[in-house]
């Protein structure tokens, strides 16, 4: 069995995913695992066709039609500005080193978003920014301390949050966008999540233009559809920014492919044909799965009830999560302890445990069933 | 006619190549364009099958077969070593970036091959280091400085070299190893373009190994196959080589499409079926439609006569790349001036253009016949 293997303790949360890759019931990273709907099948069946159409076809037609479709399926109409250039990257991770890298030329400091998951700060810190935290409250509760943006150069929010699911609300996002305006802080947004969650489906870049401020959006397409890690990560921002954004990216990359632009296109299509809505339904039910299995174990909470994203976070009580992990591991079960999403102190995620939903209900209950069996051994 | 609208003179070679990417004929970028061969447009139709065969076994097995089979279609048997870790990229220049964060990490300054590629140094400058330039007829010749190399903790080299095609050879990089480990420095290797040229294809990696010193390759799929940007970039290096590349991997992905793997494998094995000798009897075919079309033409030049990649350096004699770029658009044709190669000193790409070969054969002669025509104006 080599999941009980004795391992040390991953440094990361990714490294704690990647542990899980080959796992029985891998509940651990938040990329989307479900199996393909019909619809989903039948354009996976298109591919060889939707390559031969790319290679007919200019690329710039093929990336515009491929983000248009997608940033509209989720309310967002920034592409439609004048000014809005769209950087296609291999992932969202890509478009934030991008980023970050590009932030790093101009600014020294950015307040982030506290907890969220542990490679934003990572990949920021790499570039060589230090990091204030942002907290949940703070950010939420209202106006932010004007002496705190004289000290940054940017505010990066996860909005819905990882792995809290907490979405910055239409008013909160005009009010801080005015605040970077007035204090020229640049505002970022890395909105991943935001496909599960409709009330974070609002226009969020006719806010941030009206705003008057300089601010880049991070779009995902990979966690909403079970492509094998197939996606794009979107670089969404006005010209000009003030960013070496456009440089860096030609760093890195010239584009990325056109098929994937292509099958990321058909699948937003298939969402916007009844399948976003039957994927939020899914979700729901392995969210309700995982609540009624552990329901009525002593101790066990769920922090955030009203989050709708593809993870869910278990508050264990007294219990370590590592320790809760470890014993998971010799079930074949894999989840995330959440020390590492609270990046600036830790402590604070020593009892969270992340669960995965965006795997087959199978897989939910046989985690959840798992869990339970931990958290109440004997029984 | 949208190619012949002024633009603004592109800051760096992808830029270049961004530019190109829906003229008529590009002949800019390095990246795979010619036409799939029957057997590869078999794989294409095997997509579907393909994707439902990596979802019914782990990734890790998807991945070691698609490095297995790529590298020893190249003769490459380092992942056969016990200590050697391979780390599957979206991109050779993710591998990059990804291996300049975790060099930075422990080193100031890099000595690196002059000309190459300008994403190279971009890339190790953007992550901080300083770099010294290593000519080419400096590698080749014989040992490196000592002086030189106690200045430097890393010494990159791009074999076969862009646009040169220069291959290091077997006893110079075993020289060049030994003067590494004596001197604790980390020599990387970017083989990009080792696909197109079987002097490149001895195994460096029993070299390597041999040598005692710290070692980081960056081995590419991404310029051999027409494969849309479907592509993987490896990291292959061995354990403990005392920079932080895990780590920094983990910051920017938990792994590639098992998809885009299982599918370099199948192509790979097409490669070893004949596909491969095909590829380079194309190319070299493309070399000679350029060669031929261009003979005669007063103060035109081939300085790197033996040179097998995908691209042919063209010297332009007293003309400036520039102003043939410029008139080549004209004609809806877009090669790559040659100054932003040559980092350290552009002033000596002045006069070179680079035309890429793996292209449609149509394409390469109709570019070849318009640059005659631009440098021959009026017959």
């Amino acid at each position: 069995m080599p999941h009980t293997r004795p391992t040390p303790v991953p440094g990361n949360l990714t490294q704690f995913e990647h542990l899980a890759l080959s796992s029985p019931v891998n509940l651990a990273d938040g990329h989307a695992r479900q199996e393909l709907t019909p619809g989903q099948s039948r354009i996976v069946g298109e591919l060889p066709a939707l390559w031969a159409d790319v290679l007919a076809r200019p690329v710039e037609e093929v990336e515009a039609e491929a983000y248009r479709t997608y940033f509209e399926l989720l309310g967002q109409y920034g592409h439609r500005l004048p000014s809005t250039r769209v950087l296609s990257c291999y992932s969202s991770s890509v478009a934030m080193e991008i980023f970050a890298r590009s932030l790093a030329a101009v600014a020294d400091t950015a307040l982030l978003i506290h907890p969220t998951f542990d490679n934003i700060p990572d990949i920021l810190r790499g570039a060589g920014l230090a990091l204030r935290p942002l907290e949940e409250e703070a950010l939420h509760g209202g106006d932010l301390d004007p002496a705190v943006l004289r000290s940054v150069g940017c505010v990066f929010v996860t909005t819905p949050n990882n792995p809290t699911g907490r979405v910055l609300a239409e008013e909160r996002l005009r009010a801080l966008a005015a605040q970077c305006a007035e204090h020229d802080v640049v505002l970022a947004l890395d909105t991943s999540f935001r496909g599960f969650d409709t009330r974070a489906q609002y226009d969020h870049y006719a806010v941030l233009d009206g705003s008057g401020c300089r601010w880049v959006v991070i779009e995902d397409t990979g966690k909403l559809w079970p492509t094998l890690e197939l996606k794009v990560g979107w670089l969404v921002f006005p010209e000009p920014v003030g960013l070496p954004l456009s440089e860096v990216y030609s760093d890195i990359l010239l584009g990325v492919s056109p098929l994937v632009l292509s099958m990321v296109r058909r699948f937003a299509e298939d969402a916007a044909g009844g399948g976003l809505a039957e994927l939020h339904r899914f979700i729901a039910g392995n969210r309700a799965v995982v609540r009624e299995v552990l329901a009525g174990v002593p101790g066990i909470g769920f922090p955030h009830p009203h989050s709708r994203g593809s993870v869910e976070r278990v508050e264990l009580g007294a219990r370590s999560a590592l320790e809760v992990w470890s014993a998971l591991r010799e079930h074949g079960v894999h989840a995330l302890p959440c020390r590492k999403f609270h990046w600036a102190d830790p402590a604070r995620g020593e009892h969270g445990l992340r669960v995965a939903l965006a795997r087959p209900t199978s897989s939910v209950l046989a985690g959840a069933r798992a869990l339970r069996s931990v958290l109440l051994p004997g029984r």
